[in-house]
């Protein structure tokens, strides 16, 4: 363990109150500290590290101008929040940053006072801040609402929703716009286009230079001094603006990382009687770290690393990433088939859409944080002949679900659903869990729905689902590396609606018969190994889809086996809902029926939101692992003191 | 019967290709033959109007210029298309509009090769035509993309995603901005005052005698001279627009009524070169028939109405529509009580929050068509300590659904949802329908999902909501009139999680039990009057919650009947569901348990989406009135052969 870097101002700042007391010439050095603390920190965690690090001086500013907690300072999706964890007491936790029981990787309402509105999905703080602004405005109490968001958040429609909306706020509400023409990903469309000719503009390039003089002029005003700050800095950009179009007070562009521009800028918009307030501050990714603004993601998203060289700790080779199968299986079937196309929301390479793009820059298309968009874009590409295939998180589909209902399933079109980061994912916590994926696609009428038990399997399913022309299908995978299976030559079609029986025998039968949906299958089998050690026979089918489900199976299933246990990386309603109505439809457990004697048990995710923690750890939390298999199998013969299944015989 | 008007020259336009034989000079004359044989239909079946009579003009030209259905036309909605059905060889359906069999009242796929993308919910168009556009493209195939979208669409995010990924589609994809200031309640928010600024201003009012000398200049012209087209009319309102920062060439503002104007300033968009164009149309909603354009919703949707003096069909009088008795009850409660807030997406009147907004105009806020920022500006308030009810129809509550979970239910936020028009909804069909929301929310950890089964049930349900703190709360409930229960004086807190028997007894138990929720409740009563006539004792419970279930009840009702009956006007996943999985996770079916020979059945929405028809057909398609209960309970029982309804008692 290397030494903790010296930080002698840092060290007398635990909450914003005591930042408040220094000079505003101590300010420079606090940012250093600060900045140099976090470095370290998650060199020996790993996490978000250049969103924090572009917004080290906007942190401190925002904290030494306005009076956070009671000003509501909200920032957008939240990885950029370390150095405001720092120091807003949660110094002595930032070393526990994503790990379990630590501190959130995001922020979080529970944490602290200092996080009025968590987030983890982009673009919803103007919403919130507007939520917050309004709410003071109607009881006549202070505060104002700060919202930080980037620019790439500021390419979704939600965002826009709240600037329509945020006139009423009046001079409560203030927007950040934090631009480093950077978000994940470079930037896409219109509006980042727009930015990048704003901030390069002459009038801008002029800027610099002018700006601390405008700074220092506006400083020495307190009120009624913006409307001159905002002649100065609005007469620097040619016309209107898009956020003036909007309702806003735009003022900008400003250096994000220079304290004597931003302090007095901030200190005016503060005081200002008009409202609402945009603020353009331009930062840099990844900024005062030289590996971080020299490499292509400005560290993103780093594992722990070597805070001296940078070096990032090597992940062990293994298996691909299942992102990378389904990018370079579409890459490979787009060869023949100039159908294909690939949909991204701001996800290139964690969708592995990037593998895709490289072989078919064409059809590849990366619409910006946009997810409605990009499912509806998708269905015109799908109405119009092609074969597309919207690559989204689980967690972000949810952003478009009424596209998915309303523009794809109602209009039976073809759109190909690869849904990455299917069940618990780790340090990323609840916010990005894929849980309700299958409840809330396999309840939609014209839907097919499969999931891969392994990175075979998704090889397979992304070759089916390119040659299923007959209406929407969905596949879903886990975050992370495949299993190590072989990988196949060629891909098969999938039979729909069928599943596969992977160990026994489904006419033989046997005591057990476990169902499962998904990458729970390893852990399935290992339960069949345990069980069968007690002498109770156990077959286990892979079944693949959790839409249309395979009734024959599971009626031959019924048929030869004590017990049912369906297993699912998914919350209630999918197939651990679907078989118990399928069931239920066709009297499968009545008694006087034939297959009088039955039973069924589903297992599924919890009914509450877990924490991030290790995914192996989430699973037994969530008593998803082999051991519970086994307990609920025991469990539910246990039960059956009868004697029926012998009576069955 | 009315004699039907004379419309000679409309009779010679079946389809687009006969309408490009006229001379642009009897284009006035088949628009006003258009607008006749329009009034007369609608004042027939009822349907929408207003925004039908606004467009007869733009539907003519467009279809007149561009080669549809090579040209991709998209409607915004389509509730506007009436029009353009009539002259897309639907003209002999037009009279069964919305009705059983008839045509839709929106576009849609399977009516015709003219509606190439369906729709009715909004700000769908721009995305679907940027799919149409782009695949044409890669494809080197002719075919434009049209997309025509309303002002009051262009509020919500989706279109603004859209717009901001335009620019690859080029010259392919063109945009009508349809500006009626007028969507179906007045519109709100920034984007509203920018293009009333834009038609109030000096330059526009000039240009509508200075229109057309533009529109004759470049009418001359061919290719090429739609740059000076540009120049004219962009040089005609100041400065940049919000749609170029965007990405577009913007042309407009233009008299949308005006084919001398229309026709030319279309000719020229067709063959520019540049791309996209988003050309701003000005328009009346109402246009043409003078009953709508004096009334204030400009005859929006209307029932039947005679032609003559546009007085409508008066509905009976009956009981009080939920959406007035949601309103109305909010109001009063929010007179004591200053955090209640109410929150509408553009659906003031739909949802009753214009009763609240009368008695409390500072706490109620029409967001404009922007869901996603309705439910987290809530989830704002909410955290903030306000009482926000977000009051949205089921299916427009699937555009907020991540919202919905990431910032309502993770951080377990009390936002109340006042979900209207949940089950079938008639005329609407299937785009409209609430069938998902019991399962979308009931997944959901940390929810609370109430259905009420009459209009004082909601009435408590309202007041529950309202009181209860802990954590996200919904309730839903049908479209139209209550049944004409008597009306609470004082409304009652409900237990959180409890049903209620409405008949029978649960302790004392019988043959069969029926668990409904929501307003099958008269028919599973209904149900249990038949099967009390066969002999077959039947208790009958309002569960009230989809979640928690109230476990207790159904175990009792479990130890106590043969059968248990699920009702509920919801898909799979829902209440029928969770029975199940509870039935299951505690082994109520288990033979050798102590409820031994109990069966489950569930009656749900079935897995096809149903076309407009009156509801109560609808539910006969749905099997879920009363004599479907019946039979799914004596088929049930049939099964009973063995007699083990016998043998437990």
């Amino acid at each position: 363990m290397t030494k903790r870097p010296d930080t002698p101002l840092l060290d007398t700042v635990d909450t914003p109150t005591d930042l408040r007391k220094l000079k505003p010439e101590q300010l420079r050095q606090l940012s250093d500290e600060l900045r140099t603390e976090m470095i370290d920190a998650v060199g020996s965690t790993g996490g978000h590290l250049g969103s924090g690090l572009g917004v080290v001086e906007l942190t401190v500013a925002i904290h030494y101008v306005f009076n956070t907690p009671e000003d509501r300072l909200i920032w957008d999706v939240g990885h950029q929040a370390y150095p405001h964890k720092i120091i807003t007491g949660r110094r002595d936790r930032i070393r526990t940053l994503r790990q379990r029981g630590g501190l959130s990787g995001f922020t979080k309402r529970s944490e602290s006072e200092y996080d009025p509105f968590g987030a983890a999905h982009s673009s919803t703080s103007i919403s919130a801040g507007l939520g917050f602004a309004v709410a003071n405005k109607l009881n006549d109490k202070p505060g104002k609402a700060i919202a930080v968001i980037g620019d790439g958040a500021m390419s979704a429609g939600m965002a826009y929703e709240a600037m329509n909306n945020a006139e009423q706020a009046g001079n409560r509400l203030i927007v950040i716009l934090n631009d480093n023409d950077m978000s994940i990903a470079p930037p896409v469309g219109g509006l980042s286009a727009y930015l990048a000719r704003m901030v390069s503009s002459s009038e801008y390039l002029g800027l610099r230079s002018l700006a601390s003089k405008v700074a220092n002029k506006i400083g020495r005003r307190v009120h009624s001094s913006l409307h001159k700050a905002e002649e100065y800095t609005r007469g620097m950009v040619t016309g209107g603006t898009l956020f003036e179009e909007l309702g806003f007070y735009y003022v900008g562009p400003i250096d994000g990382h220079n304290l004597d521009h931003l302090i007095p800028v901030l200190e005016n918009v503060r005081d200002s009687e008009q409202g609402p307030i945009l603020v353009h501050v331009v930062t840099t990714k990844g900024k005062g770290y030289a590996p971080a603004e020299d490499s292509a993601d400005k560290y993103h998203g780093v594992p722990k690393f070597d805070v001296v060289t940078g070096e990032k700790a090597k992940s062990k080779a293994g298996p691909p990433a299942y992102q990378n199968v389904f990018g370079e299986t579409l890459a490979k079937l787009a060869e023949t088939d100039k159908r294909i196309c690939a949909i991204t929301a701001a996800m290139p390479s964690g969708t592995g859409v990037d593998r895709f793009a490289k072989a078919h820059p064409d059809r590849a298309f990366d619409v910006g944080i946009a997810e409605q968009h990009g499912v509806t874009f998708a269905a015109g590409l799908a109405a119009q002949g092609m074969r597309p295939f919207a690559a989204i998180y689980s967690t972000f589909l949810q952003r478009a679900y009424d596209q998915v209902v309303h523009d794809v399933a109602i209009q039976n079109l073809p759109v190909r659903f690869a849904i990455d980061r299917a069940g618990l994912v780790g340090a990323d916590g609840a916010t990005h869990a894929g849980s309700f994926d299958v409840t809330y696609l396999a309840s939609l009428p014209n839907f097919v729905v499969m999931a891969a038990a392994d990175e075979a399997e998704l090889v397979h399913m992304t070759y089916t689902a390119a040659e299923h022309d007959d209406g929407p299908i969905a596949f879903r995978y886990p975050r992370g590396n495949g299993i190590g299976v072989d990988m196949p030559e060629t891909p098969q079609k999938l039979e729909i609606g069928k599943g596969r029986v992977v160990r026994g025998d489904a006419e033989k039968g046997g005591k057990v018969a476990i169902l499962s949906l998904g990458a729970r299958l390893e852990e399935a089998k290992k339960a069949a190994d345990q069980l069968e050690a007690k002498g109770l026979t156990t077959t286990v089918a892979d079944m693949r889809f959790a839409k249309p489900i395979d009734s024959e199976l599971i009626r031959k299933l019924a048929a030869s086996h004590d017990v049912l246990v369906t297993v699912e990386e998914a919350s209630i309603g999918g197939l651990g809902a679907h078989v118990l109505t399928m069931a239920s439809d066709e009297g499968l457990t009545d008694p006087d029926g034939s297959y009088g004697g039955l039973k069924i048990r589903t297992m599924r995710l919890p009914d509450v939101f877990l924490d991030h923690d290790d995914p192996v750890k989430q699973y037994d939390e969530a008593k998803l692992n082999a051991p519970h298999i086994v307990d609920t199998v025991l469990s539910a013969l246990r039960h059956n003191s009868a004697g029926v299944a012998e009576a069955r015989a």
